[in-house]
């Protein structure tokens, strides 16, 4: 196989680049910090869209479309979410090119075209979307306002990486508003359920769900819950958020309603949000040095069905009964692809096929098919075995099951294997750079040694779970009180 | 009703907008040119984009995506591709906000932060997606490509409407590579065929299938097929377009490819798009003085069941009955609501959904529920009829059938009445002011006499159908010889 990958030993950043670029996920692009999602990449995407679609709409949830841009005077409107994405900003200021006069066939930005005001393109849509809503909103009968938008949102990183952090990316957006803080508090955290649901089971990537502290906090929300997944390298990924707003945004945007006495209150806000972040997640926690694992549920090819071909005339009685399988298995609703192009050998294949994850992949050349049966190879264990060809499609739906919840099994192994206390401070350095993943342990509350601890480790607290128990004890740092335990760890 | 409507006597253009902010599709945002689509109208534009993505993943296309913006050198590349949108473009040209130092909680563009190169907000994806191919793309075994994207664009239109012409819009762009001319002919026509079958048999809406003149093709495409829909007012609405690049963008970003015997060539290129345009279409197309009508093939709601209380007793048994019938009617895979909000009456909701559009409403009462029947109401025809129950939801599903023939043989009645020739320029005068609609007429084929028309009438060359048979004849403006008939209208 020409595609030799660097191995997660050698350098675990370049295994992961080669994994997205030679696996055929995505690309560079001629734009700084923008990608090009390939097809392969865009195709698991819309599993995964569609999966979290359903979701969204089964609980409730309608779409709509917002515009691309905010006037910077809305924008700036509510104040801690305008200071937390001004420094990543790309800001359209001109509506017209001209022709340059010294450099022919040039083009120029024409300075009589400048805009009165400066349009930002969105990095999140709280304000255009509020500003919205106060057109919408009088009274308790208009709400709550349930909506979910699909998007790409623009945020001007310094340091970009394929998937895990471009300054173009797709994502949703949902944003509700509610007549009561508890009605908008249950709403953050269903969806936070919806989130967990869709990445435990769909992507086979175990989380923990917990609340971020004050200094991790969504601009302009009063609090965020987070889903937390690690990678295989021991750092944790935030798989996505959901903010209660509180009535932020309807202050900033004067959004009030009467309710059932008449009385005006304003309105209760929450948004939440996963983007394609979620695949560098998916990438990093399953993959091996021979490619990309897909969990059966959302990968784009579930089966790949390859002929091994000797002689011409064995061409046509192969390509038969594999179609006719691919037509079987297609029939149970799986996603099957016969790969009979004749510009590669089976070998070539075989490689291509496990460098892109597909979780089974079934040989058959004449002698199998004399025999009845098909070579059978989970991309997930890489075990192969001779398969009778009688109920194969049937077997093959169960195959698809049991990895989705093999390689979730093995990745919640991990994720349990790499959660550690530590107590003290040496504890805590040596877990950390030893052991890797996250570490459980106690923090005295404060802003100042939560950064103090992330100068000196680049730890940061990824979230207080959820499920905590309240237990005394003393800050890992200043040996201040604590009355429970939260999750350091580094982090993408 | 309080929403009361403009008729399309009065005030057609008003008419047109009522529709859309009063039937609940969009909205004005506080972005100049750019729309808000609202979730009714955004529930629409999914049922036509999951159509259109199905019929493209039928013809052997898959999804990507490429980034939103384009460096202005790539920009600039295809000099007459870039001449035609250099006027309508956002242009982003810093990266950063800062506080504004002169006003307290205000942000201001920071200076400092301004690109090197400015960015252009895509207005159309050939640029950056050729420039992208160059990487892909080196013997005839990669080819074709054949991609298409779901993307927002921007063009800074001076005077927009919403659906019709908006600064922002969302839609599709296919963009093809093909190692023969003869290949990416047949990839243009066979996109086009896939636009008119969409259009004609969806959203119910005829149209012909023509050839753009010189003086309508678009920016850097050699032909630019086209297909034209005629509104009830007689204009013409471009719905789609299919255009052939010839190597255009293949010599703009040097994309050659190695054939079997080794020899260099460009590639060769198509282009193909719908936007959230089409929407206006449909509007215009159907909807009558009470509201919009639905095609129900592509209809958010197929079908509305609005119960009549009478006194608190009636409730449960009328919401057993419709919840039991809502059960059966989705069993059959229709879309149907069951409006049982207490927050208005009977009346008021018959207008509502009149004014949405929604093809079949049931009206179910108490007495109805005796004599085990329902009153069931056409929005096409504003028909009422008693129905049994027994057999209803196979009625109801082929009456959608029968309500989606109707419309579409009602404007294709529409259209045929409204396509007239003329043969001298009084009469095509008279024609286009009388009777308005299509004008099919003789042209001496230069781009000065259609521009001559155009300047005189307002009217447009809209296609040169692809049907036509030859015909001499004399151009309507000039007496000079012609081999056939075009189009002409005035046009959205």
């Amino acid at each position: 196989m020409s595609k030799a990958l660097t191995t997660r030993a050698e350098d675990y950043s370049q295994w992961y680049n080669d994994l997205v670029i030679k696996g055929g996920l995505a690309d560079y692009s001629a734009v700084r910090g923008c990608m090009v999602i390939k097809p392969y990449g865009f195709a698991l995407w819309e599993n995964m869209r569609d999966q979290l679609d359903k979701m969204f709409k089964d609980t409730g949830h309608v779409n709509a479309y917002f515009p691309l841009f905010v006037p910077k005077s809305l924008f700036e409107a509510e104040e801690k979410n305008a200071e937390g994405f001004a420094k990543e900003c790309a800001i359209v200021t001109h509506y017209r090119l001209k022709a340059d006069p010294d450099h022919k066939g040039k083009l120029m930005v024409d300075p009589e075209a400048k805009l009165e005001e400066e349009l930002i393109v969105r990095p999140t849509s709280e304000a255009i979307i509020w500003n919205t809503y106060k057109g919408w909103i009088q009274s308790y009968r208009d709400l709550p306002i349930l909506i979910n938008q699909w998007a790409n949102v623009v945020r001007w990183e310094m340091r970009t990486r394929l998937f895990l952090r471009t300054a173009e990316f797709l994502w949703q957006e949902g944003h509700t508003a509610h007549a009561t803080r508890e009605e908008a508090i249950i709403e953050t955290e269903k969806m936070l359920d919806v989130y967990a649901e869709f990445v435990e089971e769909y992507m086979a990537v175990p989380v923990i769900k917990g609340i971020k502290t004050a200094n991790e906090r969504f601009a302009g929300a009063e609090e965020t819950y987070c889903i937390e997944a690690m990678m295989q390298d021991g750092k944790a990924l935030q798989a996505g958020t959901s903010h209660f707003l509180g009535q932020n945004f309807a202050k900033a945007f004067d959004v009030k309603f009467s309710d059932k006495n008449n009385t005006l209150d304003y309105v209760w806000a929450t948004s939440w949000g996963v983007s394609t972040r979620l695949i560098g997640a998916l990438i990093m926690a399953h993959s091996d040095d021979q490619g990309l694992i897909m969990p059966p549920r959302i990968a784009p090819v579930q089966v790949v069905i390859v002929p091994v071909y000797k002689g011409d005339d064995s061409k046509p009685v192969i390509d038969e009964k594999a179609n006719a399988l691919a037509k079987e298995l297609k029939a149970l609703g799986i996603r099957v692809k016969f790969d009979d192009s004749d510009n590669s050998r089976p070998g070539w294949k075989f490689a291509e096929y496990e460098l892109k994850g597909v979780p089974v992949r079934i040989a058959m050349g004449l002698r199998d098919i004399d025999n009845n049966v098909v070579e059978l190879a989970r991309r997930d264990t890489k075990d192969k075995q001779t398969v009778s060809m009688e109920g194969l499609p049937a077997y093959v739906s169960g195959l698809l099951e049991e990895i989705q919840l093999n390689i979730y099994n093995r990745a919640k192994a991990f994720q349990t294997e790499h959660i550690n206390t530590a107590d003290t401070w040496e504890d805590f350095i040596k877990v950390l750079d030893e052991k890797g993943g996250f570490v459980s342990a106690h923090w005295d509350g404060t802003a100042e040694t939560e950064e103090a601890i992330k100068e000196k480790t680049k730890a940061t607290i990824r979230c207080i779970p959820l499920n905590n128990v309240p237990e005394a004890g003393q800050c890992i740092l200043t040996g201040k009180p604590s009355t429970q335990r939260v999750l350091f760890a580094r982090a993408y």
